[in-house]
């Protein structure tokens, strides 16, 4: 594969964004040691870039990340990518408006998989950010495509940027990498909320209606435009 | 509206307190990626100055703050307000004696509201900060002054500065916005130990009489003169 | 009352003591906002230094460290005194072989005493560091020296250096301030742990001549000589 | 014994790694106080590097790291060694293969361990790097080498590399002194997360053949050659 002058620059600009929203991983809590991973899709080429594979956050860089193509080829990078990479490129190749895509064990969100139960809309803001409640994906192994096509098959037609994948943890992909970290840093405050709300009784259901105004208000109206 | 040179200087100090004050919800844990808010009243103006909406906590500044009037309409800054400003505006417009209000997703409190279920007062730190139980306000959506009535309604005449808002979240009142802050990390503080105190078994009730005297001793003895 | 040049050498260096033992309470998540205290003995005169009331951990220096004598009464310093100075002032009244106390509202003992439950020993770390069980002591109002009666009439003879006090903390002593704030932070640490253990199921006691082992052992051996 | 020039120099490495490792224990919450150990093996000589006894995770350096051969009698240093060493000298002396082992009371971990409750392998990421589940030694008391003879029965011909020693804590062992730390950090964080998945249901099982597969691909493909 050539890689042209425009499309390099591009992706030393998405290894320096990939790599510092890493950061954002650890500082939220939701991963121990080297796991969990943020990929992005490079714009205008079929590469993503990704976290490399067994990687301590303390060592993550711009440089070494690695480039690979959506069926999970290196295409560029010192390491060996993510064991998760198939999954990420999986969905960049059947999700054409999902431009990042992050993946946690986060505990609360995982404890909810492992049951295979999704969190219900309880909150205005699962309303908000999730559209209603956060679904389960099947089980799957590691290591090829079974998950990507978990994810798509879970996430297609559904409000939700975060699929809980069973006995597992969390998937979530965005319009950007940082939406993405965005719906991973969310689906675990809320999965923690739930947990806490349903262990001393039963949280009061929300109208649809009212789930329909606040996801439409949050996702058009909130923040600067 | 014209900003007299004093209201003018008084604006920049607030927005300084302001911008200080969002430093303490990461820090005490109570909010997640730009979620919460403090505002403050403008002495002298029927003015607030609060956060703008979507931030995030680590580029908050005195002068990315935003200065609204009591109807929420959009005084100085560069950035839309909060979308939870008509709320803070309503609260300041009906409650002369508050100059702070805080709004947070903590996650125990948030649980507590999710079941619509009030905290009870069976620690001496609730009857000192709060006098009595911590009260449930109702369902609301986001955006109109729907929320701030709901506080209004539910505070008046209440000794505790917090409300737990039906499935949302918190809102406190202070006569400082450092108090409304305060009362917002207390407040998270006992949902937290009460909530864990009821999960193995049922905490003991304080007598009417030892709430009066400790609430008595703290709002006029603690601290320094 | 006289301090001569000697015991005002003392003070300067118990003040500052007192001021960076201080620093472990956030540190270690036992207190939120200005709640808790730490206090020292001031050796060869019937005084201790103790934190000022309402004031912020950031704030915390040795000059602002206050004195006061063994019944409460300012002796030196520019603020006034912990809300809690008289029950730390019962104990080294009535208890001499305590140097330190530290009172706490840390969450897991809190809600151990919220219910009167005592901590019971199924842990070898409680073992050592408590010798048996962590008492639950009386309901007490704040301010006087309530307080100091229940921790002295629940710990005497008691090998536990914390006793929960009902509705309200912790309070831990010690040879020293130091060992007072271990204890703090050993009472929080398995409060926690039991708490979690009693979740799902019920511990498995450990036997009284275990315990017992256990307890010499650290008390006599472990550490440096 | 004396101690070949070549020996020295390795040792002093050693030291500098395990003083180093120690810090990933307070910064990844599994230990409070001076609770907790790393220790390894001086490869081509039968001794250890460890923590000294009862000294704060603050003071720690390469040089008060203390050596002892494999029945725990100190061979450097000028402090006394941690009560645990009897613990991983037992270890190193019986199991070959084992470079590196860890000894903390963290907290989830424990808490399963005071049930004497393994912890089922529900999770991929126990698949991945417990290979099953997380099994129950005996209870032992501290010092002798009651807990070493526990570690060994009961991780020998197990895929684990942590064993929940009852009542007590956790003990992992690694081909590194970093591999026994990472299999404390996921130890801990598998208790936490199957612990709050079994709150509020049960979590479904992972059949043995996918156990098996997840396995062998972490342990053989994950991370960097």
């Amino acid at each position: 594969m050539t890689v042209t002058e425009s499309v390099a620059t591009t992706i030393r600009s998405i290894r320096a964004q990939v790599a510092a929203l890493h950061a954002e991983l650890p500082r939220n809590g939701l991963v121990v040691w080297t796991a969990g991973n943020v990929s992005a899709r490079v714009p205008g080429a079929d590469l993503l870039v990704i976290k490399p594979s067994g990687v301590s956050y303390d060592e993550i860089t711009a440089d070494n990340m690695v480039v690979t193509d959506l069926d999970a080829n290196l295409v560029d990078g010192e390491m060996a990518p993510s064991s998760d990479t198939a999954a990420h490129a999986y969905v960049y190749k059947h999700m054409p408006h999902v431009n990042g895509v992050v993946h946690t064990h986060s505990t609360y969100a995982t404890a909810w998989s492992a049951r295979a139960e999704p969190i219900p809309c309880v909150l205005t803001m699962i309303a908000d950010e999730f559209g209603g409640e956060i679904p389960v994906g099947p089980f799957a192994l590691i290591g090829d495509d079974s998950i990507g096509q978990g994810i798509v098959t879970t996430l297609s037609g559904h409000r939700s940027p975060a699929v809980l994948m069973r006995n597992h943890g969390v998937f979530t992909i965005g319009a950007s990498a940082r939406a993405a970290v965005k719906a991973a840093v969310m689906c675990e405050d809320v999965a923690r909320t739930v947990h806490i709300a349903r262990q001393l009784g039963t949280p009061l259901p929300i109208a649809q209606n009212d789930v329909d105004s606040l996801y439409a208000r949050y996702q058009n109206v909130y923040g600067q435009a």
